[in-house]
């Protein structure tokens, strides 16, 4: 079944995995990530459809996510067994998509993977779909309003922003962190993402 | 050469390591790691000894220090290369130390080698240092004050307090976090560290 290219089919389906609250945030997460796309040069087509899909496995119990996970040979760390909703519902996705939808461009899919969590080396879609995900107009976090406000400009300092605000927020609940998303900050900090186009580097943001 | 067994050499090698400052500091260390361990029922003497020497190689330049690296076989992470000083003292002070004072202990010497970043799996000697390096006296940090307070009665709260302050503080200065340090807290967090002793687990500090 091949439904990326048949945008009516693709949203038949997603309406069907997600509720009616997870899809409209989804399409926000796709108008957002089309509009950074669109400002920082990076591939629209592959922006929209990552941003859509991106919670397509969002609304699986932590059981359905557990057993997904493990039919597709996805290595899940003690931390990821302890909150899978949260923190496999991407990989899952990834791995779940390209049978489901035909959805097979491995760059969409490695956005979707690593949409909650980042990881060392991101692309810039990587980086773009994470950003879309905190500052699309539904999200009321703290930091939200300031990452958007620096998604004008800069794609680095709003990622910046994005990283260091859901780390404190999970430093304040006692929340435990993923390693990955300090991993992916470090890389950002450390100037080792090539984020691309004129208005990223010439913002400075990155440079520490 | 041996000198664990007489402290007079010993201190007279780690006065020859240290600049006058460091070496106060490590005495400090050293007397605050005997007092929890003498309040949460560890072994006393390891503590003592893995709080004196636990800075032994801090005063090495970064050069050094990535030479001494290489030469013991430490893999070095690009994050660590890119801060030797602050984050491979400790791994090459737990290589160098046997060959330069027959300090074998292999529970001491694993202490130092994880006290800046801490570790998965810490022991409650591991946690000990790493928390003895935040409280002693002489420390400034916001934290430390209210990580002494807690470790009056909890050896997992005052740690917790003390992984949430120095996380807080890189994240408030832009600067990278070791992935080591969000696995530590994690462990804490998820109830995996056995910290032993009655007054810790009564606390209550850990149960999230």
């Amino acid at each position: 079944m091949n439904l990326v290219d048949d945008r009516g089919r693709l949203m038949e389906w997603l309406r069907r995995q997600l509720t009616p609250d997870r899809l409209a945030h989804s399409l926000a997460v796709s108008d957002t990530a089309v509009e950074l796309a669109r400002r920082f040069g990076l591939d629209v087509e592959r922006a929209r459809l990552a941003g859509l899909v991106h919670d397509a496995a969002r609304c699986f119990d932590a059981g359905q996510l557990l057993k997904m996970a493990a039919d597709f040979g996805i290595v899940v760390t003690s931390l990821e067994a302890a909150a899978p909703v949260a923190l496999l519902h991407g990989p899952v996705a990834a791995a779940w998509l390209p049978g489901e939808t035909g959805l097979t461009d491995a760059a969409v899919l490695h956005a979707v993977a690593v949409h909650t969590t980042g990881c060392p080396a991101m692309s810039a879609l990587d980086c773009a779909i994470y950003l879309a995900d905190y500052i699309e107009p539904g999200r009321p976090y703290p930091g939200s309003a300031r990452a958007r406000r620096a998604a004008t400009y800069s794609l680095c300092e709003a990622l910046r922003i994005a990283f260091d605000e859901s780390l404190s927020y999970l430093l304040s609940t006692g929340a435990p962190i993923h390693h990955l998303t300090v991993e992916a900050r470090n890389d950002l900090l450390l100037g080792r993402l090539d984020l691309g186009s004129a208005p990223v580097n010439n913002a400075g943001g990155c440079q520490q």
